[in-house]
């Protein structure tokens, strides 16, 4: 099939809804996948460095994963189960315990929300409220943290807001994340004035939730100090910490958790994404045990716990996470890419470098350049994409396991498109 | 593994949420599965009359869907692509075309939603206040429409909504669905004067969401003739009608949609469960056009559209819904499922059949006997479950593709658990 | 000063706000008043029928608290004291208990709100859910309790609510008033039932506010057995009764309260209009001693006890209420205002009479003769009003005091402008 | 009638709901008062530091104001006219434009709200949602606007949210006024930047809120410049300006209104307390001719225009407002004020004084303090009151018309009841 455009609408104008987007950007059918590489039906390739925004952490068709899923199709091994036990839900749940929530001394129970991020988000929330007997939640400038409405109300992004059709988005405080408002600011000490201030008008909180960087409100990444001085805001005024690991979580950020090392501990954390290893739909939240109050079933949903995302997210935490390897991998990868985008900003006149870890960008100052700069990239064979308030943000969301050579080429393709969009470099390092 | 009681905790002991609930009344670990029947670790087989709560219409592991799902995964065939054009979101959305929605004269488009039921329902209201600048949407008693904060507002459960932590669940009324009131109740004449008073304080509606089949609300069945009052109600006072199909939808009551042959046009559709014929995370949002007014991307998701579920649901779609033999199938399946029905009920005092097509069950008149029912019944080899505001109601979900002889089977054991536990019937056919 | 029209904008165009209303029907200006008439500046007098609302029940400019007054005045005693003691409180609150509150085996408490019916209504509302811990207030259709945000939402009037410009009037059920739905639907049994099921999605009430004849509403008026049944509901599910006796108490009904001998118990009872006995701001909400849990100044107000009010209120009590002349001689008018109702809805096809004791009207069948009617009876001297949903009913709300004369004379005048208006009366008693 | 304390109970221990507050500060009756003078029943005097909370801008029972009501009762002026037409209301209106609006240049038009400051600011948030199609109000911490539930959810006061009993207080964004998080933080580039970001979270606004001097909120009196700059952050993001003049205004800064002389023009003015001049039920809203969209009626109250309330604010806007005296006599008693109370603070370490005008006060620390001296001058025949988020500030709001010796002695009172309760001045001026 191809999507060259003819008299005749194609079936996605026939037929998709309008909501449709990133193939707005990329307006070519895709075939098949490996690793870092996206074929199209006319058999171009691609290098991907949007890896369904941080959904593809190691690549596409891992192939010890897809081995696995092959097998366990095979031998008919279930494909859904509601939340019955499960030889692979036991078995992910003990190597989640083995290798990630055990050596980080966590104590957290899982639960399997329906297997999308805004779904563990809106978990989260309801069960914070039940915990606290609170309802409102503190989110921050810039947050993204889905699109039902309990997240929706999390969500800081206007357009996204609008889609709730005029309801009020209610019971969330928001308040400015570390930098929002320039550095003069002492976010910090404003934050913890509203809730001190009995007169502020902010009411108790049951929780705050943070994405220690900000996806898709433009790469935002809060410091360790920050963090540290949220989460005693938030323990001194008895209110939950939900950390928002959706886009960040899973090694995008340098280890599988984007706190680990920062000294915390949060009462929640919401887990989707890059979680089942191989992009299936799977999500779960962490909870500290003695916040797990939930009564069976309080909050379900049909396909909670994904049966094929538990073969592949064992296989998943097996093979990256027994060992430094992986770690070690980002981190290189990491130096690569600041290095790499500082000459990408040094090229375009106030643009800077944002986020931490595989997960950086250049903010070039605004949209349309933004944009430009990603449908270049794409006519080129690289796809990428924007983030930000203004989507003035060109993010960089490779494959952690992406080879060296081909990031390196994927970077070069971005500096290619700048250097034709931006002839004339204002300074080169 | 198995989940034999031992001084240790179990890993889902240890980790998995209080949250969780089916794995309670069934206490064991599940191997495999093929057909309507599960295989337990220890080897022992059960039939399964809840078949995912409906999300598994087709039964497990059907071989030509396994089949195309094997050769997509072996072929490197993409699993996640965010929303961007793949040739099996192409193919998925030809077929449904082709064999659903043109027979039956809906030019409705399709949007993806995250793939869960209770993502859909959130992209429907959120559409239906956006199209008519109203926010008050109409639920019913007893509807079951998901857990997300939107959602769950139009649920009627209080446990459910217990689970809101204390937010209120607001811009819904809730208005009696047919029969909730008794017989003597004309609810269709209630509804429309709390509509038509100005003074009865109930806002515009932008939409009505109904089930024609209420799953989680004790199968109470609705009659074409209450339905298309519903639809006439809807459009005379300017609001959307939306169906809730996601339960009852994919042939559950006898055809694709539970509206077919209803006589109404609703102005959206949501499905899910079945709707990947595998029981992989799948949901998605029918519109009419003239409202599918999003903007790109003004409601997203991670996993909106889940490529393997684009390859299993076109698959159940040409292998079921190209000619009549499934249709007839649950022609045949629903009249023995009643006949079989009116046999268990004649043994309890008081017990009545409830629902429609191969969605019924038996109203046992309180929650601790349909318990006691479902609990004896899996001591025998036979998974079923209960609805209902009480848990009142045994519920037969058996896959719609169950061979006659286990379907016999599986209604036997639900007998005899009746005979065992009520030992003097008090009547009998 | 006259208001005649001239070319020139008169003060009210030039600086009076849009929402002014009353002035639009009667385009006079009031000079001054006493009993049941009204004089304008240029010497024309009036019946009144409108009464305040409700407000005067005892007429204008009652000789004996005139006199009371002005005696305050003059000798200096407190016009403004907040909430602290004054001999002018004590009394009042004295006399209330003494003449109201006891004699009818009340221990409630008095609390003096802001000295308006909607203030009143919120710090009932507020307490009600203090007490209760729960949010959601059942209310009724065709309800009318206020215009501040929280009393509005308690209201069904489709132009009172849009006046809140889009905000969501949220935490209120609306459930329908006895006969609202015709006399076929049995409203108490229908209440009882959502509020009895749990998958009702009506949640826990905190109170049920009614009032016992729909002022605004219509004139409806509830039965003794009807009343009883939503006291007996309120009880079983733990809600508080809440009786709004802003229009109808004070002896509009017949006795003080409208549910005198109704054989209920209110656990609140909110008062205001004709309660300072003068027409001046004056408004309490009467509690029941376990319930009155308010923190000192948790609800206040700068004008919450007007001390001139407490003169005029304790006067009137004692005037009026010392003895059964009043009961009497309303019990009498009542009589005389039904048989000539009678008269009036019998020249109107399809006409019938609504309320109770003087609080009476005729339900005309469209607002559009309803105004035809009250604009016929101003040209003849006359000043009555509408109510309803549709502003059907031609509502008389005369002093109580108004001499049977005078009552007469204005019924006369109601009777030959429907005469005017409907020359070919259907039918005749 | 004396409340000395014996064994039985008081009539307001018998019959006044807890919720009364200042008599508990004070517990005597008062009998009568003049001026600045109250008089309890025992014949005992006190000088008035509190004024009915501004209420009595005027003193209590001034003679021409007595005069003109004691006048227009004797001839039987009318007291209740819901909205008609009266020669007082005109007259009111006529005086108001005359000697208030036209010297301003200001073409407002007047409505007349229920006679209390919160249904005022309830009529303003309902119209400025109206006139924007916004939902969303900016008010600002520490704020007070108003117990019911629409101006509650403006008011920051923890305490009084309490009192909503759960209720969310929605539709309302709380942004840090001028100096509410000490002199470094920039609020006014805070607030831009909120509104600005697309990303905020922050909802397009319909109104900004706020008063000049927050009067119950600590007198903290913001700057010219502040104030500039919220009018132009709410003209330039399409919001309206709300001015809350109800405790600030009528000359309690100095001027008629609190913002004379700021080089402001707003959209809206709430007033009450001090308006009707005598401490009756008065409150009326200012709306710019532009905003004034309301529908007759579309909000109401059966007391919106206090005649008697017409008669006294007409007869106080000539007798104080046709020339300067009363502002040169402000202006005098706020540099008397001003150097007192330094001294005051002065003799308490770390003690500063706030606000403006003759609305002034000293913080003291802590709450416990200035109860403490609030009660030491009570005993010493000087009633004064604490406000702040703590109330921690003792607040001078004593008449405007005070005699100057008067005056002087209440000063002199306070200082002696601080002397005695902090013995050792840490510093003197």
């Amino acid at each position: 099939m191809s999507t060259a455009q003819t008299a005749e609408p194609t079936i996605y104008e026939r037929r998709e809804s309008e909501a449709r987007s990133y193939c707005r950007s990329f307006p070519v059918s895709f075939a098949k996948a490996e690793g870092a590489t996206l074929t199209d039906s006319d058999g171009n390739s691609y290098i991907d460095f949007l890896a369904g925004c941080s959904s593809l952490n190691y690549g596409h068709n891992d192939p010890d994963m897809k081995a696995a899923l092959v097998e366990h199709l095979t031998r008919d091994g279930i494909a859904h189960a509601l939340d019955m036990h499960t030889e692979e839900k036991a078995a992910f749940l003990e190597t989640m315990e083995h290798l990630i929530l055990r050596p980080r001394g966590m104590d957290h129970k899982v639960m399997m929300t329906g297997p999308t991020g805004t779904n563990a988000v809106e978990a989260a929330i309801k069960l914070a409220r039940k915990v606290t007997g609170r309802k409102n939640v503190i989110s921050f400038t810039n947050g993204f943290h889905g699109m039902t409405l309990g997240a929706l109300a999390l969500t800081g992004n206007a357009g996204k807001r609008a889609g709730a059709g005029g309801v009020s988005l209610n019971d969330v405080t928001r308040l400015p994340y570390e930098g929002a408002m320039g550095d003069d600011m002492d976010t910090l000490a404003y934050i913890e004035a509203m809730l001190t201030n009995p007169s502020s008008g902010v009411e108790p909180a049951a929780a705050f939730v943070v994405e220690l960087v900000q996806g898709e409100g433009g790469l935002n990444a809060a410091s360790a100090e920050w963090v540290q001085g949220i989460a005693r805001i938030a323990k001194e005024h008895g209110a939950l910490l939900i950390i928002d690991d959706i886009q960040a979580g899973v090694g995008r950020t340098g280890s599988f958790f984007s706190f680990d090392h920062m000294g915390i501990q949060p009462d929640m954390v919401t887990l989707a994404k890059s979680l089942s290893g191989f992009g299936l739909p799977f999500a779960c939240l962490l909870i500290k045990p003695e916040h797990d109050i939930w009564k069976p079933a309080e909050h379900n949903g049909t396909f909670r716990g994904n049966t094929h995302a538990f073969v592949t997210a064992r296989v998943a935490l097996e093979k990256f996470w027994s060992d430094d390897r992986l770690r070690n991998q980002i981190a290189l990868k990491s130096q690569v890419l600041e290095e790499r985008l500082h000459g990408v900003a040094a090229r375009i006149d106030g643009a800077r470098i944002k986020g931490r870890g595989m997960m950086r960008g250049v903010d070039v100052g605004n949209g349309e350049l933004a944009a430009q700069i990603c449908a270049e990239c794409f006519r080129r064979g690289l796809i990428i994409e924007t983030s930000g308030a203004h989507d003035e943000v060109v993010k960089v969301l490779a494959p952690l396991t992406i080879p060296m050579e081909q990031f390196k080429e994927g970077l070069d393709i971005l500096e290619a498109a700048v250097d034709t969009l931006v002839p004339f470099p204002v300074a080169a390092e």
